[in-house]
């Protein structure tokens, strides 16, 4: 397993620029784990073009305001004694003999400043690991997708077949940072012990950061366990280094359930990362108007951050934002709408003001891999870029309202992260780029094609789609004419056929199989919330 | 033709909000030109977000620098013996028995600085009369393309139905705020008299501002007539109020063929306008580096901008911008991508260091309307709106890199455009949108679906898009499983069926009509260019 890989031509068709692999140094045949197949181009991604603002700063300070007297007014409701216990403590107002809670503005505020402003998620592969925040993009895969679908298979209920192609590629490309969850729920699976065998999936099929549902204390303590055995280190020190992350959506409006709640506490008290993301659909959990939808959002952001901080000061947290309209004719969902930028770039001017990292997604509602797919998402990843997120779940997969995890749309948004990636990197403008001597040679009435400038550069000038079909019309008729989706469902089995697993020591294999068979043995958990 | 006109339920599915629709009066039965059929919503959009700026001021300083020695040291070709001798008596250094004329960095300087930073371009409507410059955003209509497509009659030559076709879909929508030239080459009209017909279509169909084409003098005055008839006024009239817009291309690398410098000759003297637009593809007119091409493109934009300027001090004049990139496997045209955006975005730069309007295009080299014809125009979207331009050239219809018209493109790309306006509305943060009343009387567990707040708001809320599909999967199945494509195929028939013919002075069209017919007895225009 570690021996050193050399692209095939095959692969080259599929992943990132031909120039980046002939650059790429292979000699590192004793490293543990084998670099990603994709090289290493997209790892690390900064996005350093000045965000792009819709609010004043006095119409964030509103949201703002808004939102600290929803929770001191009005309150939230917390569904778990243990919590309202822990938020007592901390000076929050609990009304006896019910859920409701209240919180001064000044106890959120001081609680939300000691939320760290950025940090380091540890994958078992050190060059996986993603830095979160300030300028930082890091791109996760499609989670929590109850259907998947592909051409033939057409759409249906995800078993785990599906849940492991769908995480062999996000191992296969590099753009893709992490998983973010399970792309498709594995129903073949028993719910007691699904999870032992997904987060096991993700420890071994790929070696980048991995997230962990808050259905129950038992299951966090497993994936906990699990994260820690993958790294091979102690707990003390997956405490100071985060390495596993999971998503808390409060049941909106205004309510943060039990599962959730204790899920903050096993996560936040060992230094996880907790992403913070209500469901804040205007119109329906939310109030109708996005500024409303916004206060909403916000408040119920601020409560579980501000909770994460009762657990346990400077635990590492993320401001999620998830706000967007529904269909005025139906009320079904609506995501990559103009409703959706404007909420997602103001959730960035809000994030900023907390200066606290900030999780979005690449969404959209369509049914299948048409223009609607690709111009939603596209518009969702022109505001989450510009918007200044940092961790975007659901980057790559998410389709149909987030309902199905499709293996053609993960190769689209491939591609399409990818550009935004492309687009990120800093235009080249030295004296040799600026190209005076070319334009002196080529001069009035020539052209470019052949000359040494362009030679020396033009193999790797610029990006090479994975989808684009630019060949002319007569050519690409003769080809019978292929759309989008034709490549996609192409260059998906592709890219599994070309997959390699990463490698993982034979010891830590040992101790992670051991510990599931314990657990299955013990039963796993209960399936009863 | 006066008559006021009340939108049918057919054309309530096609168009814009019905919130918008309800609002709108009716009440103006004297007019002498009817409102546009679907609303007055899109006109008069302002970009007021800051715009992204990819490079710093000492890069533009470099790329401006550059292109001012290329001027001055290489020169562009001038294939024009007037223009030669115009740019002599302006002060610019023409080699003798040459077409070379070099110029000097301070007359280019002096020159451009007197092209006004914005103005208006005035239709027969005035209604329709659009604001160019500063934060104005005007979409104009795919142009020029030889090819027309449509899913029944597949890809073909142009003809003068189409034309028509085309030219009322521009009509019918009012977020199309000019046409941009032919839409589509109509073939079966003799090139001697096409112009005419065309032109005098672009009158009578719609009532928008047009474009002429600059093929030699007499197409320019002929156009420049026919415009002055349309608007019934006075040439010297028209002189102060520019009617009439025209594309010059310099032929890169530079130089600048003899119909284009007539045609600044001919529009600039009668202070009509010129858009100015190197068509400057990386790595085959230009550098294969884009800040090569955009110095290249700088160079030769601010040549035929001082170029109007020495025709006429203060002549109206646009910034064009069209660098983008080639397949690196084919060395065929690509648009939309990582580089076309980088090009977008630093075009705007220039244009806004110079003061100049700035025109760029909404494009995409994609063979049918699937995902990449989608991308490719939102990620063009996305640059030429955070890059800030003023002015887009094919922003609806143009599709295969420019080669062909499509029908359903349009539909998809007017969707895509009044996306792009949502998002730039401005978001109410009023204490009504901010909506503590509405949280208050919902409370933490409820929701908002009935609530009056929601009510109130609940049918203009949020924008109605033409395209997208939002049903859910078993509707949708049941439907046939509709796809972006077939929604647009329908859609741009039954605009067509819904168009209306705006209102023209009898008086004027008899002018028109008469100008037409003996232009046309006198054999319409040379076809030996």
């Amino acid at each position: 397993m570690s021996e050193i890989t050399t692209p095939s031509p095959a692969e080259t068709d599929v992943g990132s620029t031909s120039g980046e692999r002939r650059r790429r140094s292979g000699g590192r045949g004793g490293e543990r784990v084998r670099s990603g197949l994709t090289g290493t181009k997209y790892r690390n991604l900064v996005n350093t073009i000045d965000k792009t603002s819709i609010l004043s700063p006095e119409a964030i300070e509103d949201i703002h305001s808004a939102s600290l007297i929803v929770l001191e007014e009005i309150g939230m409701d917390i569904i778990l004694p243990e919590a309202r216990e822990r938020m007592k403590t901390a000076g929050a107002d609990v009304t006896p003999g019910s859920n409701r809670v209240r919180f001064d503005r000044g106890l959120i505020e001081e609680l939300i400043a000691s939320a760290p402003s950025s940090f380091t998620m540890h994958a078992r592969n050190p060059q996986r690991n993603v830095s979160i925040g300030g300028n930082n993009l890091v791109f996760a895969q499609v989670a929590s997708a109850p259907f998947v679908a592909d051409r033939e298979g057409g759409r249906r209920a995800g078993n785990q077949d599906d849940f492991r192609k769908l995480i062999k590629l996000a191992q296969h490309y590099d753009i893709i940072h992490t998983t973010g969850g399970y792309p498709v729920e594995p129903i073949d699976i028993h719910a007691s012990v699904r999870h032992l065998d997904c987060l096991s999936d993700l420890v071994k099929l790929t070696d980048k950061v991995f997230h962990c549902y808050s259905l129950g204390a038992q299951r966090n303590l497993d994936a906990l366990e699990i994260a820690r055995i993958g790294r091979g280190i102690s707990m003390e020190q997956m405490t100071t280094e985060p390495s596993l992350f999971t998503v808390i959506n409060s049941s909106s409006p205004l309510r943060l359930d039990g599962p959730m709640l204790q899920g903050i506490i096993e996560m936040s008290s060992r230094g996880q990362v907790v992403i913070m993301t209500p469901f804040t659909l205007a119109g329906a959990m939310a109030p109708v108007t996005i500024a409303g939808a916004l206060v909403q959002q916000n408040a119920e952001a601020l409560c579980g951050i501000a909770f994460t901080q009762m657990v346990r000061r400077g635990a590492p947290v993320m401001y999620g934002g998830f706000t967007s309209n529904v269909d005025m004719k139906t009320g079904a969902p609506a995501f990559g709408t103009p409703e959706y930028m404007k909420a997602v770039i103001a959730g960035g001017q809000l994030a900023r003001r907390y200066g606290i990292p900030y999780r979005t997604s690449n969404t959209n509602a369509a049914n299948t891999l048409d223009a609607q797919a690709a111009y939603e998402s596209a518009m969702s990843l022109w505001a989450l870029t510009q918007g200044g997120g940092n961790f975007i779940l659901h980057s790559a997969g998410w389709t149909e309202g987030g309902l199905t995890a499709s293996f053609e749309k993960f190769i689209l948004d491939v591609d399409m992260l990818q550009m935004v990636a492309e687009f990120l990197t800093p235009l080249d403008v030295s004296a040799d780029a600026l190209a005076l001597d070319a334009v002196r040679d080529v001069g009035p009435g020539g052209h470019y094609f052949g000359t040494p400038h362009t030679l020396a550069r033009y193999e790797t000038a610029f990006y090479s789609p994975i989808l684009s079909d630019w060949r002319n019309f007569e050519t690409w008729t003769e080809a019978g004419r292929p759309t989008t989706y034709d490549h996609a469902n192409r260059i998906y089995k592709e890219a599994l056929a070309n997959y390699q697993q990463p490698a993982l020591d034979p010891a830590i294999e040992e101790e992670l199989d051991s510990f599931v068979a314990k657990r299955k043995t013990e039963g796993g958990v209960a399936t009863d919330f």
